[in-house]
């Protein structure tokens, strides 16, 4: 296992190498073992999952229903492309999410995670618009601080200058809008309605700038996620299909986080009601247990494919692995029998709750979010919400508090990215005394930090 | 199941919509069940799977060992993520490749698949470059016809016009050099040495096209696989290594497929003798069975992300998942068990010598690979070595010989991507019976095949 003092063979993703390395270096937690809303570490610890792994673990950890439904697919037919082949696991599933998204005569493509989802949504975006006459129609617009993926292209259209600027040029044509964070509004005069018409407004804008026929797509998550959840203000995304349809600029719905059950829906944009014409969605689909990712497409944006000859001439080799789709199917089964969208619904109110009780401290600046997603954003001054700077940031979240809330037992992120936020996605088996040891860990970990300031 | 005249909504990669849809519609093909080399349909009908899925089921299909190692580490733990975090399958794992690789001082980056692993590497050289005084290093060199993957980055690097100019603009900076296509070299009196010797100087007088200052990395293929398998000639690798060490130019070695055991060697690297700077690979690090790749940087590429703070500032949620990399475990303990690689290596030449067997057609221009990794180029003229034109490949390809050898029990593919190459990459248990069958399907489909020529 080596040990902390010389260099580890794994290169962990988005890791401080000079954390676990060299004199006085940290320990590399290690996790061994998850069950339902628990995971516990190399040396038995446990810690409530507060992030369903990466907003991924849906249905709870050492659910063997899914590990058996792995096995037995794998043993059956573990591989075979979809290469203009097919197997059953993979034609069972794009019927049933086909179903089950917004619209008729989807079609699904799969593939093996979010940002190759988000990948082949661009990707076909362009490819459509030059099928039907418009070639130039190659742009994409995206919110600020929105993460949409790390491939160079989902990386060209994520919004967070501090993890791609190192690795630019990125793929041309992406464009930044702001996001909906109503917290930190440029008007404090405005309801959330007006904050919402100016911020989809400000896609309209967007897309006059570059000119209309330059501009394939925008990409919106249901709620934001980097920045610190951000959900749309009533009226947003019906403003949004306007101006999408006023410009004929698609509109992809990025679920990746949001769809399965994280804001007690399916889809995302079922949740808020908006018709998307592609969404993406990963993580949850399998509640991880084995990695796959999805490209829903409109019934509209498969029509010129469909000429003789034609084809989206793209593909990855794990995309719809047989034992994802298998596995993926049994994640359904398991949330319509546990009724997991319901359960959020029913307690998301409850979270939400326990979550605001944390308002009475003086570094919660603003707690946000739907479903089984919350952020929790913290301030140096509640009155002026002055932020923490970088150095701040880094010695107080990177420093203090993620530490602090691990040791306490309780896995989540309290400085991803460098925002000051903490964000929360338990499992959606999780009920009302998980959200209680949240906030008691919370609570104690935040006066603490407060204490530092 | 949906029938062949409406719609199904799962979009097949890389796929005619129009072949399977309409009056007239082929069936699609649905693999149901795996077992060693062979595969069946829905009809109950066997093949022999003669490209290990898609280069990846190394282990043959019906593994149950490494279906049940699946289950064990899905209800232990299916999910948590390498972000500042670890889990013993990955750190094993990271150990075990880290080893296994050219040089010392390794370190393995996961990812979920190919396309990601080229991805990695590409933004790793950016960023290696920034961080140590060489900012405009951004540039990366591949050869025309590669094929390095489909996200945008990696889609940049492949070196085929029909899978990208639909595309684009994709990232810019990457720059074309001649592959090693000996058969169809432009000097005809060129020795191989001669040839690979011309080849690899072209990547040199691309560097000094470009600006030695400006170019990051070459993405290398042991045997190239597109446009169908070229080994490299003697001397190649190592003109290239002293190429890229004069111009301080970084050797990926992409061995998304070439790794494993494909050659007959854990990497094809070793198999060749030369020292990449890193190796990209994935598909039979699990024989496919759960998704799963990697990027092994070496020791020098490390040491600017050890400084205080630094970080590579990059990941994939379900990279290094850990179902993948105890998987990936049990596969290469198979692999030391039953000595694959040894038996690719004993093996290979009975392979070629069945293949080469099919010179005797007139259809048959060149058979050409390394390991249980073969092409066969297929020609209008052997004296000559005219090709067939789009139209002609589609039609005898695309139109006869695919679903020849499919409906006489081989799947293999005639018609990837346009060029008029057979592949055959068996799984690395196939024997001399194995290779037999595959010479007497292919004599008989090549002979009807040139008979429609």
């Amino acid at each position: 296992m080596g040990d902390t003092m010389s260099a580890d063979p794994l290169w962990m993703h988005f890791t401080r190498l000079s954390a676990y390395e060299g004199p006085g270096a940290a320990e590399v937690p290690v996790i061994v073992r998850g069950d339902g809303p628990y995971v516990w570490d190399q040396h038995g610890k446990r810690y409530l999952d507060g992030l369903s792994g990466l907003f991924v673990v849906q249905a709870g950890h050492g659910r063997t229903e899914l590990a058996e439904v792995a096995a037995k697919q794998a043993a059956e037919l573990a591989y075979f492309p979809l290469w203009s082949y097919a197997h059953p696991a993979a034609r069972e599933l794009a019927a049933r999410l086909a179903d089950l998204a917004p619209g008729e005569g989807n079609r699904v493509f799969f593939t093996t995670g979010g940002s190759e989802a988000v990948e082949s949504a661009w990707k076909l975006a362009r490819d459509f618009f030059r099928r039907t006459g418009k070639p130039l129609k190659t742009k994409a617009i995206t919110r600020a601080v929105a993460y949409h993926g790390t491939t160079m292209g989902a990386l060209a259209l994520t919004g967070v200058p501090g993890i791609k600027q190192q690795f630019e040029p990125l793929v041309p044509g992406s464009i930044r809008v702001p996001n909906t964070n109503y917290y930190r509004r440029p008007d404090e005069s405005q309801s959330t309605e007006q904050f919402g018409r100016w911020a989809a407004d400000r896609i309209a804008e967007a897309i006059e700038f570059e000119g209309p026929d330059t501009v394939a797509c925008v990409f919106l998550e249901p709620v934001q996620n980097a920045g610190g959840c951000f959900p749309p203000p009533p009226g947003y995304f019906e403003r949004v299909r306007e101006i999408c349809d006023a410009y004929d600029v698609l509109l992809v719905s990025d679920e990746v986080i949001c769809a399965f059950g994280r804001l007690g829906d399916w889809f995302g944009a079922s949740r808020f009601g908006y018709r998307p014409d592609i969404i993406t969605c990963a993580k949850g689909i399998t509640s991880g247990y084995v990695p796959l990712g999805a490209m829903i497409a409109s019934a509209r944006l498969v029509e010129p494919f469909r000429e003789p000859g034609a084809s989206f001439a793209h593909g990855v080799s794990f995309g719809g692995h047989p034992v994802a789709c298998a596995v993926a199917l049994a994640n359904m089964d398991l949330f319509e029998r546990e009724d997991l969208n319901g359960h959020v619904r029913s307690a998301t109110g409850v979270l939400r709750a326990y979550l605001d009780r944390l308002r009475d401290l003086p570094i919660v600046g603003d707690v946000r979010g739907d479903g089984f997603f919350f952020g929790i954003e913290l301030v140096k001054d509640k009155a002026t919400k002055e932020t923490f700077d970088d150095a701040e940031s880094d010695r107080l979240l990177r420093g203090f508090l993620s530490p602090a809330l691990f040791e306490a037992g309780l896995y989540c992120r309290a400085d991803d990215r460098g925002d000051p936020v903490v964000q929360l996605a338990p499992p959606l088996i999780c009920d009302e005394s998980h959200f209680a040891e949240m906030e008691q860990i919370l609570r104690t970990a935040l006066t603490q930090a407060w204490a530092r300031v």
